[in-house]
């Protein structure tokens, strides 16, 4: 499958209370992906709280997804950062850790203007050799692209694909037909936003980038590979499974609920970098159910370990 | 005059492309606003950068501030970081550099909640003896502070003081009558939003927080005590002869208004960090003529310089 298409899993990083990112359980989450037959991994994204962590941890980070998963599995990195030279930094990190491809956010405190966005991918862009995708994220960087952007983009060189919020269902086909009209050929359009997502390939998209498929993969890579053999029946039936969680991250954010759910998993027992809080017992009782439903309606039941107390 | 009361002063922070701090450019900044009798400055404020600038880079900017400045005029420092130990390490090198305050943004990549913001907020006013102002500012941070919350910060030690966007005139009576009937009676209202912070001030409000008070300090110094002394009249006269310069700041956002400008007067030729772009040269027209409409109408005129070509 070329690289942004299919499902892109995006993991937690687990990190200590102070930042410093824990190489092994990382790449236990990550074999987990491997395992599961995800069709890349979205490392150090909004769910890999890439915006928290320093550069060097950073580089820790991509450093232990490659030595444990590359070859495997593609890796994206996330290399988003406030101001221009720093992520052209990070994604000359990211290429010499040995990265696959790229995921750029514009994050931003003064607001930014079109203009300025479009300046700020063409230099990051220009840093590597890597192929990278437009990450479009209103809710975290506050910056919404236009079409008419992400046009202007896809003709600079290495920028090939976007991540864009996954519209509802009654506009899916009409938004993505709009957008393929304006882009060339090869270029890839993928959602996220989970609850979205499959309806999105359902309607065309190429790519689902999933905080889910971060930590549950398996029921992710089913729901993918329904949506692209437009298995309308089974993508509902594993949506209904689903729709708990998306609930769950609907109310809290994803990335509250995926670190719940990982130490009810047993994955981790890594928090939130402070000042995100851990959820409270009775919303991860909630979990609980969600993630029972989860994996009882769609696992192999090998494939998921059991919850832990 | 209390700290966080009358005008403080927001100055811009030269640096050079690559963050590096202009020690002697921004003393000479510090100069001009000390000498026009600011009540206070802002230093590392939206204005000042602080998201764009490295920790070292911003104890540089302290410690060049209060050794030009300290003891003449106070200096109140933002310490807002993503992460809570990171603004509680910047809250410790403002006490350190000598800083006589601090202003905490709840900066944000994932959304934050008010539980979240708030142990945040007590974390940081714990770290330090200094007293810590709120700084309100939803279009940079993304999250808007209810009364409720700020009522709720206004009992923890050491915080005294609100930054708030200043309401319309229509709205502001009403507004700052509410929030004052919740919090203590020595808690510090004060407002940002350039262009209508002069009529909060008349209003009830105790301070502005003013983008253009760090550029052209005199002009709102004098509006400052109009609005103090209730003189309506005099207030409308200023606030007519600012208007252009307001005006501006709605459509390109004070931030790239205060560079070009500060580049006009020949104060600085430093450029707002990437990926932000500088005013292209008819916009940089506009903002000569608005300046000279202000320091023509306001100044006294040996106390601001000749615009530079």
């Amino acid at each position: 499958m070329p690289l942004f298409h299919g499902l892109s899993a995006f993991p937690l990083t687990p990190a200590d209370p102070g930042g410093r990112v824990d190489a092994g359980a990382l790449g236990a989450l990550l074999d987990r992906l491997a395992d599961a037959g995800v069709d890349s991994i979205g490392l150090l994204g909004s769910t890999g709280v890439y915006a928290y962590l320093t550069r060097a941890e950073r580089r820790r980070a991509i450093e232990a997804a490659v030595s444990r998963v590359g070859g495997r599995v593609p890796i994206i990195v996330g290399v988003g950062a406030l101001r221009t030279d720093d992520a052209q930094d990070l994604a000359r990190d990211a290429q010499a850790a040995g990265a696959d491809g790229l995921l750029l956010a514009p994050v931003s405190y003064t607001p930014l203007t079109d203009e300025e966005v479009f300046r700020h991918f063409v230099a990051v862009a220009g840093a590597t050799e890597l192929p990278l995708c437009i990450y479009n994220n209103p809710s975290t960087t506050h910056f919404a692209f236009s079409d008419e952007l992400i046009a202007r983009l896809a003709s600079v060189p290495r920028i090939v694909a976007v991540k864009n919020p996954a519209p509802s269902s009654a506009e899916a086909a009409a938004k993505l037909q709009a957008l393929r009209g304006r882009v060339p050929p090869g270029f890839a359009i993928g959602c996220s936003g989970d609850w979205n997502a499959p309806g999105a390939i359902l309607a065309g998209a190429v790519g689902w980038y999933s905080v889910l498929g971060g930590l549950l993969p398996q029921p992710c890579v089913a729901l993918t590979r329904a949506a692209q053999a437009k298995d309308q029946a089974e993508v509902r039936r594993l949506d209904a499974i689903l729709e708990p969680l998306w609930a769950l991250f609907k109310q809290h954010g994803s990335l509250r609920v995926v670190y719940a759910a990982a130490n009810l998993l047993g994955l981790t027992d890594a928090q939130p970098p402070r000042p995100l809080l851990p959820l409270d017992p009775a919303e991860r009782e909630r979990i609980r159910d969600a993630l029972d439903r989860a994996t009882e309606g769609t696992a192999r039941p090998a494939e998921e370990p059991a919850l832990a107390d």
